[in-house]
């Protein structure tokens, strides 16, 4: 069984980030979306749920803000370092719902913006070099892998 | 601008799992675990929530039951394939957390089961077959891809 007292990297990443307006801002971002109003209309979100999570997602470091405009200010908003490596969690949901809800005729498709080639994504095994399916993955506990490198 | 009649594939991934107890109800069915009871003293979630989530990843066709009691009738729970599909989702969610909260040193470390080597999730062009960084990302919607498919 489990061990409830260790902690859980998904728990850490849903604790920041488990919220469906979360995540659909963030999808705007990655698309490009800047400005809080093009946010509020593109999402159909309220405007003070909207600004409750720009304000956690900025205290988080996963945006910053810039002023495009003083007096009154108003800000651009963009994915930090730590925003922008979200993206492979934001391709996956998408991929998933691409496979299972888009009847074969996905909406958005991502592509390689050096070729225009449609990207894929994929679990690999570094050692044996080779794509893993789901019934192939095993894990450890980080303190397993301490015991077996000092051994 | 994006055009908000356009339907998203993350918006109707969230719509079935987009909430943190169904997240994590699947990472424990990932785990191994089986059992009602089991997840309940796992997450320390409520009955009557794990039951709704349970019945609506269910209706889903994320996860079938399979008695192993009966009278009173009791419950295995296993990942579909379609709950399988979601194992990209859950690496990217838990690698994120690894990156930016674990300190350097993730709790749970996924692994190749024939080899035990730590496993990577890439986002790769099938064309150029390179690793593909959030930058080189584009995108382009499903009608435009009709369209120069026809061209």
């Amino acid at each position: 069984m489990l061990d409830k007292s260790q902690p859980c990297s998904i728990d850490s990443t849903l604790s920041v980030i488990g919220d469906r307006w979360t995540i659909l801002i963030l999808r705007d971002l990655f698309r490009g979306v800047r400005r809080f109003e093009q946010l509020r209309q593109d999402l159909g979100i309220a405007k003070n749920i909207l600004s409750d999570r720009l304000t956690k997602l900025d205290a988080a470091g996963i945006i910053i803000q810039r002023p495009y405009q003083r007096n009154p200010i108003r800000n651009d908003y963009y994915l930090t370092e730590k925003g922008k490596d979200l993206s492979p969690s934001l391709i996956a949901l998408m991929h998933w719902g691409d496979r299972w809800y888009a009847g074969g005729n996905p909406p958005t498709i991502l592509t390689h913006s050096k070729c225009g080639t449609a990207l894929t994504q994929i679990t690999l095994c570094p050692r044996c070099d080779v794509q893993v399916s789901p019934n192939e993955i095993a894990s450890r506990s980080s303190e397993e892998s301490v015991l077996k490198a000092t051994r």
